[in-house]
């Protein structure tokens, strides 16, 4: 099957696609795998591979990416909320008409493919329960959140006209992140982790009593994954899938720390709290029923230690 | 104040100018009037009136349209349910493209405006539970329902971040519309009552038990000049209400009518089940919890029977 990743420079697509390569897609091989991003990532060995650097912004990049034998193309490129939230049209931009693009360019190609939407928790916002499960509405607070649920719509709409197989996938905040910290309002929830693990101090822009919604890179890698395989007539009538996460408050993740790591570690985590990256923050869901997607097959991690001690194993000085 | 109605020479359109000439918006007076429809809306003797002929899924239109005067924006143009689904590609422009160009000219140019877009309930569809609130999902099993659901949250984030006063009025399906059939799903439930009132035999391509969420043009004009009024800080977090409406059968609509206007009037409806129509149709939802919408000083219809009275009062052989 011919693969296409987008984002594929970006810490979550180059593990897709490493999971890809070594795995495949349910019971199918990867026999070709297109990794595009606004810069060319970088070069594999591997001769299924073919690196591209395209701007899905341009109007014509989508047709460039998309043909007849596209098989599966997981959209994880996206402007990151911080970014998005700072620049409304540049984040509409990437966020919603890219997307657009790439739907159109599946639909008149190759609409049996499937086609898996990176989406977010960040749709969520405003009123909303304390649980939050498949049939709470979504109520953005930010622009970010904003283009998230309109592609979803898009996606659900194409599924259901038969222009693409598309999955949303609402991905929690994804922690620990391994290598540097970038625009994304959560960037904190893998510094204050990763950071002090490499010996550093790092920052936490809110309380310790902020809970998050979380999930390890390894999870979500394989749940983005299974997104393409699960059969879609479980799906039903919505195509957007909560992921699984785990919640922990911003204190329970430095007790996790301290646990695994020690007290020396944990105390290079410094509070200065941030007013803007705090109320962005507060605004996003903290606790989702994992019930639905587990029983189409999607993993969780069972606690936030083991997410550190995985980061520790796979991550820690690479 | 100058004001703006798109879809002007529209059944809604038209009747919304009649109001807002005639009462203006809450305590202002209308001092200037842009009509616009894709042809132009028939000219009017008031000196505060201008039509114009605008394709808004032209990228240029919606800047001839607004200007730094432009106080309110009713924006009730559109592609009718139908249609979009039968031209996905037109639908789509017409409905979100167009709504987001407009968007982007108030923004630009006046972004204290109210900007108030006509949505639907066709916003809501596959699983919802038996009674629609505020904080109920929206899952859209149309293509003109996922264009609406989509600007929706453009108009929430455009509220948010201060580019425009927006406010996202879904409408019931309207009865009794006046004048001629038209290609939205939902038209035979004007028809229905309409014709015989005139002499004619109606086809009703949905069965009997078929129970549909109905607001009559007169309490629908007054809600939609009103959700300009609502004071910004009663809205909260989402732009979007639920207009109030109430919820009939086919067969109650049948008997109102029968009740109101006699057997003979009656007996004109032919039932002729259409399998396409009806299946839109039963994705609709049918009762909506009006209480918010109360709250907020938006009216509603006492029953059906009354429904019919109006447009005979009103509108029949005019």
């Amino acid at each position: 099957m011919k693969v296409v990743v987008t984002g594929a420079a970006g810490f979550l697509g180059s593990r897709v696609a490493d999971e890809l390569l070594s795995n495949g897609l349910g019971n199918k091989k990867v026999t070709e795998l297109i990794l595009t991003d606004i810069h060319a990532p970088p070069a594999r060995q591997d001769p299924r591979v073919k690196v591209l650097a395209l701007n899905l912004a341009e109007p014509s990049a989508a047709d460039k990416l998309i043909d007849e034998k596209c098989g599966a193309v997981f959209h994880l490129a996206a402007v990151v909320s911080g970014q998005a939230e700072a620049d409304f049209d540049f984040g509409m931009k990437a966020n919603l008409d890219a997307t657009r693009s790439l739907l159109e360019a599946v639909r008149h190609k190759s609409p049996t493919a499937k086609f898996v939407f990176a989406s977010s928790v960040a749709v969520f916002g405003g009123d909303f329960p304390p649980v939050i499960d498949d049939l709470t509405c979504v109520m953005p607070q930010t622009s970010y959140g904003t283009a998230k649920a309109m592609c979803e719509l898009l996606v659900n709409d194409y599924a259901r006209r038969g222009f693409a197989d598309g999955r949303s996938v609402r991905l929690p905040t994804v922690s620990v992140r391994a290598g540097v910290a970038n625009a994304a309002v959560t960037s904190f929830a893998s510094g204050i982790i990763r950071e002090p693990l490499n010996g550093k101090e790092s920052i936490c822009p809110v309380k310790e009593d902020q809970e998050i919604w979380l999930t390890s890179p390894v999870t979500v890698v394989k749940n983005i994954v299974h997104a393409a395989v699960v059969d879609a007539k479980l799906l039903g009538k919505w195509r957007s899938i909560n992921l699984p996460g785990l919640c922990a408050s911003v204190g329970d993740m430095v007790s996790a720390l301290r646990s695994v790591a020690g007290d020396d570690v944990a105390s290079l985590i410094r509070f200065e709290y941030d007013a803007f990256i705090a109320k962005i923050v507060a605004s996003l869901p903290i606790k989702i029923d994992n019930s639905h997607a587990l029983k189409l097959g999607f993993s969780v991690d069972p606690d936030f230690s083991a997410i550190i001690r995985s980061y520790i194993k796979y991550d820690l000085k690479k």
